[in-house]
């Protein structure tokens, strides 16, 4: 970490009565900042605001957190910047909350090489055997998130590089860290939001960015099944970009022509910073 | 709070990269004290034992828990521990581990009343609007906390002492912050484990106390009307003990005889410190 900050000041550390750490009683944001200049930040602030509604935490102000925001994208000429907003510290012991809470900002600055070197290596992947699913909580991108830390874990035991996740009901619903697209019969599909871990900024990016070429889009239920039939994966996350699957469940995935194209087009948009 | 360790010393604080802030990545246990002396603390610690195989979190020394448990439990007469164990701080960034990871633990105690004034009042209640259900964390005492915190808001908006949740399934998971237990033709029934947010330590005690009782016990699925049809429901947890239901969903609950002997039961043996 390079450098942190609690509800604006230079900080290494948390009160241990705030209900972040107590419950994950609050919500994250992963902003990838090049040049000192925050990206897709209007995205990010718009989630975190339906998030914070969806949670009844009181949403920040908008113009501090874009202030704290820019100043950790000033730490190194790549930072990848977490941003956590807690209800904050608890005003009586357990679970139930007062309303009378004040959320606590977290802001923190991460090394990054960007897309400075070479694009990432793709992706192989594997059907986890880990199933996944919350659906109370589809999309919002809160901090209860033991699932991904198994899911990521399973990855790594079994060498890859993202493990690909289905519900109980057997549609897919991401990756452990990625939303997860597939190109069938010319058509770039994705899960619907309410099958998602989370509601990526980078997921939005891609389909308007996909609109924008000309290239049909869905959003819709998908099977692992379709994976293993479609013509080329990408996984996306606001790190990672577009990220291309090399390989899943055992077949092989060859360059697709219009993964570049994709990632271009991606990037052309991230410094707008109209809120959405 | 009336005073707090961290790995042992004395503090207020928690680093900022502690993962169990980030991802909820740990477990805890609240535990009783009465008299200088933890209850059930053999029972504590063998849940905190298992949750931390379930998630590959290294079991700190057993002999230093007793020891910082014993501390706390000098704070005051009455004194609610509330131990937090999280896989430590981050090593790298994001979700996944790499297992060298130290473990942090976290040692609060809060004031309680304990016994000392009236029991409880009986408890009114209802089926939560809001369905739950993590198979995949069932039992685990996980700091995964968001449906327990929005399960407490309903019981809240909605004026009652607790609410009664049911999973997508439909069957009976627990109450928010309790496990649940309903007399059912002389059998006292309780969801198995598999089916509760958490696998309550006074859980097991009751179990335990009525069979020492002469009372037919049963862990199976329950669903909401058999709740109904019950002679008796009662709520579970080391704070509010074994705590009468006089309302649930619209039905009047008179007291039981069995309420106190049951209570009585359970506190006989608190103070065994066997490791189960």
């Amino acid at each position: 970490m390079l450098a942190a900050w609690v509800d604006g000041l230079p900080a290494n550390s948390l009160g241990l009565a705030d209900r972040g750490l107590h419950y994950g009683d609050g919500l994250f944001e992963t902003i990838a900042a090049n040049e000192g200049r925050a990206r897709f930040l209007g995205a990010h602030l718009a989630r975190l605001t339906k998030g914070c509604a969806a949670l009844s935490i009181a949403m920040p102000d908008r113009d501090t957190l874009r202030f704290e925001i820019a100043r950790a994208a000033q730490l190194a000429p790549q930072v990848l910047i977490k941003l956590i907003v807690t209800r904050g510290l608890a005003l009586e012991r357990g679970y139930g909350y007062t309303g009378g809470e004040a959320a606590t900002r977290i802001v923190m600055g991460y090394a990054w090489p960007g897309e400075q070197g070479a694009a990432p290596a793709p992706a192989r992947t594997a059907l986890a055997v880990l199933r996944c699913g919350r659906p109370l909580l589809a999309g919002v991108k809160h901090l209860n998130r033991l699932e991904q830390v198994l899911a990521r874990q399973e990855a790594r035991q079994r060498g890859l590089d993202e493990v690909i996740l289905a519900a109980d009901e057997g549609h897919v619903t991401g990756g452990s860290m990625t939303n997860v697209f597939a190109l069938a019969q010319g058509c770039l599909v994705t899960p619907p939001v309410a099958h998602c871990a989370v509601a990526g900024v980078l997921r939005g990016q891609l389909l308007a960015a996909a609109s924008r070429l000309g290239m049909a889009t869905a959003e819709r239920r998908l099977a692992p099944d379709e994976l293993l039939a479609a013509d080329a994966l990408w996984l996306t996350n606001v790190r990672v970009g577009v990220w291309p699957v090399t390989r899943f469940a055992g077949r092989d995935y060859p360059a697709h022509e219009c993964t570049q194209r994709l990632q271009r087009a991606v990037l052309e948009t991230a410094m707008e910073t109209a809120d959405a």
